[in-house]
């Protein structure tokens, strides 16, 4: 192997593929980047078994090869070289990699690429996804999975498609949500269990340079998302998630439509109060009466410290209702909310609430409500 | 008490000031600003006894007071307000703060202002230093202070003061400091011995607004700093400082002017592959041949993972030597150093070196060698 490329370039990729080096040290393999000279591309792989990402970078290559080398030791030199031209040569009877540039000569010990994990390959594309509304829906929808190993099916998020559309749910017990986007292109009936996880790095991966990206079976239980530029591949969660549809409540007796920057805040502001009482705010939905806007307080109270309230204008369609929520899950969902307005539909003090942003369809998140004490 | 103020002023008051908030939790009192609306200014104080701050702030007082307010709460509420006008009064039956900005309104419980430890007051004042010179000083000598609390004296920096001439000096038996500063308005002798942590939170106070800063003393073992717009009191450290004037190397077998950015930039890259070594990089210093440049070769050596070295030009002066350095140490010595180029003066690979910013005089650090391996 003998190439070379640009400092800024291998920087950059090594930060985004660097996510999947295992940090739990089991195989020393699992620490190491897998790096390829192909004919005129240089592929950099890690991977931990589960998460797999794979990048590519322009180079001018005299002589292919590979070689595992140390994520951790090649990345922090790499981040330390100047903005120059690196040359990268190997010694294949040592596995020695040569790395020099701006007047410097490191030597790394790297290890036989044939003993990294072999990475997954896809087969042929399922279906292909636009990237910039893939990109927007995977926080929307990742704030509800659960980070709690004891029930695998809820760290996972259901990718459901069936007639057109492709449905993204997640659920941790205290909250859920459903994402739904139109996908003409869906042929097959498809149901996935996609770790959380792995959407989460998918969607640090989606930066504007591809427009689509592909979505691939890459093995049994084994999905793979694909642009020219990277490869992400996962292991499916072999897990059942609950039938979540009956969560969603049908009817609304009070629909209250508010200002989502102002909302926030004032969950931002209840947050310091309520840390004390299980996050607990209370929200006080108030009717406007005889054409005057109406209104919500969200407060909440600390014994030790205080009370905090905060009055924010909403048009209330509806019953007036005390209802109580987790003031830090109401604050996430809020956080990706797109529109200026947000809607809140409820029903009664023990029943979920549900938040919707205004005038757009296909997104939603269920909160149970708390006792409000 | 009764008073509007603006909030990004109260919060940016907040932040420096609350660096002085007791962070151990011995009492109640001292996880608390005391706040004391005078005629026209507001004060704030935060202290830990060992150290204090205090900072004043314009606002429209409509009545005066004072309380204890709980920092890390207060903090919060004021940051997570809307950048606007805020509105504060005390019922002084019950402490209770009432705190009232854009449609919000806090009830924060407080202490008496009387438990609030009695604050350091300042006397005369001993002298007159300008801000912007220490700002600068300040990191270049706290680098070499030690954290070690089992040498108290190492914890501290020296002040002296003799014949128009300031002397600040750190060590912690690895390496030293010192960096004078003409100071023509000295006419005392002195001779203090300040915690770094002090001085480290000085310099970040001095922010540029006040041109020169009163040194006072504001009691026994105690001083003051000083400006329009806070106060810092530190008690003294009651240890013996080390007689260091007997380290500093009083002649210079080879002395090496580098270019300072590459030269740290080089101590960096080797820092990474040191590390399993305490950290030990080699210089070899090679003067240059009949009128060429010479150079230092930086490398260090990791069994595990492999060999760097980069190539600095410099000029040498005098005998050609192979020492070696803490790398830790000397970078972080050539990221104070304020010149493009620095002198490395070396006698032997057993005795120190020392590192100064070329053409100016005043600052150097002397760097103990390390066994070469």
């Amino acid at each position: 192997m003998e190439l070379t490329l640009s400092q800024p370039d291998l920087a950059r990729l090594l930060a985004l593929v660097g996510r999947a080096v295992s940090t739990r040290n089991v195989l020393p393999i699992l620490s190491h980047f897998l790096l390829v000279a192909h004919a005129d591309r240089v592929q950099i792989a890690a991977t931990d078994l589960e998460l797999s990402l794979t990048g590519w970078l322009d180079a001018d290559i005299t002589q292919p090869g590979a070689l595992a080398i140390p994520a951790r030791t090649f990345t922090e030199l790499v981040n330390a070289l100047p903005k120059d031209t690196l040359r990268l040569s190997l010694n294949p009877l040592t596995q020695i990699l040569s790395v020099r540039g701006a007047g410097s000569h490191t030597q790394l010990k790297g290890m036989d690429a044939q003993e990294f994990p072999p990475l997954p390959q896809g087969t042929t594309p399922v279906l292909k996804l636009p990237a910039a509304e893939l990109k927007a829906l995977l926080p929307q929808v990742t704030l509800a999975a659960s980070t709690d190993e004891a029930r695998p099916a809820l760290t996972g998020v259901l990718v459901n498609g069936q007639e057109s559309t492709l449905t993204f749910a997640a659920a941790d017990g205290y909250r859920l949500t459903e994402r739904k986007l139109t996908c003409p292109a869906l042929r097959q009936e498809l149901s996935l269990l996609i770790p959380a996880r792995a959407l989460h790095e998918l969607g640090r991966l989606l930066n504007g340079s591809a427009e689509t990206i592909e979505l691939l079976i890459s093995g049994p239980g084994q999905v793979l998302f694909r642009t020219p530029q990277f490869e992400l591949a996962t292991q499916l969660l072999d897990a059942s998630f609950p039938d979540y549809a009956q969560v969603i409540p049908t009817q609304t007796r009070t629909t209250t439509l508010l200002p989502t920057a102002e909302f926030l805040k004032a969950c931002k502001q209840a947050a310091i109060f309520a840390r004390e009482s299980a996050h607990t705010a209370r929200l006080n939905i108030i009717p406007g009466r005889a054409g005057e806007p109406g209104e919500v307080k969200i407060s909440a109270q600390d014994d030790e410290t205080g009370s905090h309230e905060t009055c924010v204008e909403a048009v209330v369609a509806g019953e007036p209702l005390q209802i109580a929520f987790n003031v830090r899950y109401l604050r996430e969902v809020l956080e990706v909310i797109p529109t200026p307005q947000v809607v809140l539909e409820t029903n009664h003090p023990n029943t979920p609430g549900v938040v919707r942003p205004h005038g757009e369809t296909g997104y939603l998140c269920v909160l149970m409500p708390m006792h409000a004490g």
